[in-house]
């Protein structure tokens, strides 16, 4: 239930806001004329997240269409709300809630022993799952595009090992069914978005969602695409901030922890941040994980490889072990302070 | 072939330059020192395109690598380039060239009598193609999403009215065989424009496609995005600048004429413009449109509906059918001196 | 006279309504419940273009603060609108209207002789004023800052030369003297566009004044800076869209013609193109300035340069004077279907 | 001493090489030819501060112009390096290095009276420096644009009695020449991050000067400005990182914390943050202070009124004393961790 203020040019006669009235009232809303010599006003109440204000906005007279913001995410009709804590692999993780979640592993899986050497490695230190992709989408065709099934394999090798429950992402709807046999938690990345139809699928499946931002998505577009996940009944859905393009030059892209502060005030739904992609800078990498610990969000998403200078993907946003180790002791230590459970 | 220079930090050891020459020649290319005392540097040439900048930037003493532009698009190993124009229905139409293309008709397909009443207003003003949309990718799940089926359905029953052929946007893998089937011109949206299965399939695919850029990508990876396409064996590609995501308040988006320039200059592929997107707002449709045929473009595809007011979807930014009507008037008349055929 | 409507949240009391009135009437505004039940509203009409919205939003149980545009720019209380045709060198020339006015010349005065050269060049080609830097703000501050005076006594001469009036920045109170006494355009550049001492500084001169929009200035800011001008009493302003920082990466800036569609809708002041800071980049230069003919835009200021490659400042984005005279050729022919006077 | 790589287009013959070797000669640098079929380059070194790429680009058979980051801040010839700590009010407070430095106080002096009040509680709560604007730069000529001396005035009644050195800002140069008279730290707003003049006059004053990040400056734009300070021998300047320009809807800016990371490693200055400009919204205040100081930046200016609802400018950001306190209180607890000295 929403209002809109249609705002009348001085001067618009009783034909103009009949127009507008006859519009709200067709659309199943009603509508209310304020008389005001200046901004002669039509208030719309009713359900006005069916009405489009261009439909206003083209009628004689008309100056602007206000609209209180008309997001109502989590809750489709009948539904209960998305649960403010995610669960993954059968309780054994917990995101959201006070707890601050660590996801880590490389950004691509390369070879099932550079995996498991890596999984070994941020396990000990304290990692809560492994991420590590099998689809990988590349700007460029001709670039590598991850190990497929390969990969897979290798991530539940490495969970057998190490019981990590692991993160990966699917591309589109073939890669979503092998994904959906191997992952604890799928992810749907930035690119992919808005691709409604995988959004739909991952919405029916029985697996947590893990749903990066779009590169240039708005904090309301967001949460819409988390929308089409709820509205399937799949409430598992965990948000991902990873950096939005601006005209940053010395980093790739710029991590945005305002829109964190944001989402968590509009939503139910845990928040986590991906510093890695966030910054593509390695030597950012650690302060703006720090950072995302400090608001606090609900965890973070880093990439670790053991050897950087011969990674498939994104080597130079890759934190050594050594330094992915020194970061949990950071992380543990700060969160005495900063009000949240490790 | 591409040329990328390692840059390394004064006072660089022969240890450091050794380091990037291995891996230059370890992947296959060439690498040469360039003594300098300041800037000691290592020239890697060869198919550097299949290298990572980043494998060189973890090395020690490395300052920063510079590379040449490594896009190669439009030339996929042991085919021939794309075609500067592409032919549509059996070449009935073409797009590219010294031609100007225009596509009009509503955003979305309301209904078969509404769309032919529309279909009949731009044909009779010149419009080239009929637009329409089938499939709808709509940021909110509750929003209409298109009539599907019966829409193409209408669409083609507008073709065999007025001769006109269709572009309508394919969303996914499941829509995509549907409107391979209706459409002349197969539409790849600005959402979908990193979906790479979706591209992937459609590359496959004996329809030309047009490729909307996405609201913020670079024109690098737009060109990437094409070279899905290409590299799948569809060479009859068309792109489409639709407008960007800025700070604009005033406009839904920031058309990017200047990206035409630089596409054209990229590449061989034709470029249209959709102004109604790329400013969504009515009254600059026409202007902007103008701009487009000035520069000149290969096209533009605008709205057009007889009832905005009514419209399911963006209504506010259709034309009407006689301001479609004079905008061909007026570009009829730059063809003359802006070097186009209309 | 504006409106605001502050809307509460859903069962938001008496006392938080009452608040809200106590803080409208307060300022001397006038405010008026709207009962209902998920949105209660008060409507707040008078002089609200004195009323912080924060004032509202901080206030218990307010949900969000709408106010319609509050823009009012070029009628100073009790001045008379500023004049849609701006009036230069006693009449000489005339900018706004249906002409289309040619601004042109090298970026940067390098010397009286160079200066002569181009300015003939210009002048003969159709021009119809002159540009030229004597003072330039550089980003860094160890480039060529310009002749100074010695760069506008060259001007002078040029003009004396070729009858065309001059158009040249100032940087700050100190330059603005001198080029006073010199020019017969005053340029505020886009990196003083919210300097606002040294506009109001040149609002009360007695020469027009060009006003640069700044790199990521929205519209309505820029036209808020010309109002520092106007409500000094200076009317003669003439807008010029120069090009807005995005992510773009094959030119310096996004010339956005989106914005003079829509400032030449909420403004009578008249709003010039600059293709060459816009774009950056030569190539797109001739193309653009078409567009923003066909526009119509009021005009074009390009920078033309006979030895572009040993011009000290942006000689990458100049046009030699045979481009220049093409293009000049160009825009006679489209001013006939275009609607304007060249 | 830089490099520049000057790469031409396959096929380019030893006249376009000579013509590249010339202009570099001529110059003042050296220029050596790398023979490479595919990419013929010329290696441009010395000092290539003084080289404009473009002089090179229009040159015939020129591909692309590749320079490293040519910037080279902190050092003006023949001084010595700004230090990394910059001493205030005679060394009564320190501002870098390990210590992370608070500044609070209303968004501008409203009153003696309210400005006491709000001063008491800052300096009570533990900040180190009060803020408080005197001249306020106004997006609209109608908006209240500060007390001038007044203003400053009370600023002086207010360290008087609290000992905290000040902070105001400067708009212009009249405006400078009082507030060096009052202030103990001189602010450079946002909107005259590129007023060189105004920069120039500042590097003359023996003050330290914070000069905050434009809207949409670049990072090295930034360091760029402050160069200006630094090159007329004032060498106490601070950073300021307080939001970026984005598409951003909630927020009414982006706080770019990636960019402190980037411009710490960049220079030796001191980077603060302001999260209440960087945010916009008073709820993602307190998170955001905490993320800049985990990263750790070297402190925060935050905006702290009592009340709010009826404060003349940015109400809607501002922390009341309470939160402000707690805040102080998170931060103290975070030292211990995050490696500063409060």
């Amino acid at each position: 239930m929403g209002i809109m203020f249609v705002v009348l040019r001085p001067g618009s006669g009783k034909a103009d806001l009949r127009r507008v009235l006859r519009r709200a009232v067709g659309a199943g809303c009603r509508g209310r004329v304020l008389a005001d010599a200046e901004n002669p006003t039509v208030a719309v109440s009713g359900e006005t997240s069916k009405l489009e204000p261009s439909g206003f906005q083209v009628l004689p007279g008309v100056r602007e269409v206000l609209a209180v913001g008309r997001l109502a995410p989590q809750a489709p009709a009948g539904r209960r709300p998305a649960p403010a804590v995610v669960e993954v692999a059968g309780g054994k993780v917990r995101i959201g809630g006070d707890r601050f979640t660590v996801i880590a592993g490389p950004c691509v899986v390369e070879s099932e022993k550079s995996l498991l050497r890596i999984a070994r490695g941020v396990k000990k230190a304290g990692a809560h799952l492994l991420r590590g992709g099998a689809f990988k989408p590349r700007t460029s065709p001709y670039c590598f595009q991850g190990l497929g099934e390969a990969g897979l394999k290798a991530l539940a090798a490495a969970r057998a090992e190490t019981g990590l429950p692991i993160v990966t992402e699917a591309l589109d709807q073939r890669s979503l069914e092998l994904v959906y046999e191997y992952a604890d938690v799928i992810q749907i990345g930035a690119r992919n978005m808005q691709n409604y139809a995988l959004l739909k699928e991952a919405g029916r499946l029985a697996k947590p969602i893990m749903l990066k931002r779009g590169i240039s998505a708005t904090i309301d577009e967001w949460l819409m695409s988390a929308e089409y996940l709820l509205a399937e009944g799949n409430s598992r859905v965990i948000l991902c901030e990873r950096g939005i393009r601006t005209f940053s030059g010395h980093t790739r892209n710029t991590l945005d922890l305002n829109a964190v502060c944001v989402a968590r005030g509009l939503s139910r739904l845990p928040v986590i941040v991906d510093p890695s992609h966030g910054t593509g800078v390695a030597s950012a990498v650690v302060p703006m994980a720090r950072a995302a610990a400090a608001l606090p969000s609900h965890g973070i998403m880093v990439e670790v490889h053991d050897r950087p200078g011969e990674a498939l993907c994104d080597g130079h946003q890759a934190l050594r072990p050594a330094e992915f180790a020194d970061l949990m002791r950071d992380l543990a230590a700060m969160s005495r302070v900063c009000g949240y459970r490790l």
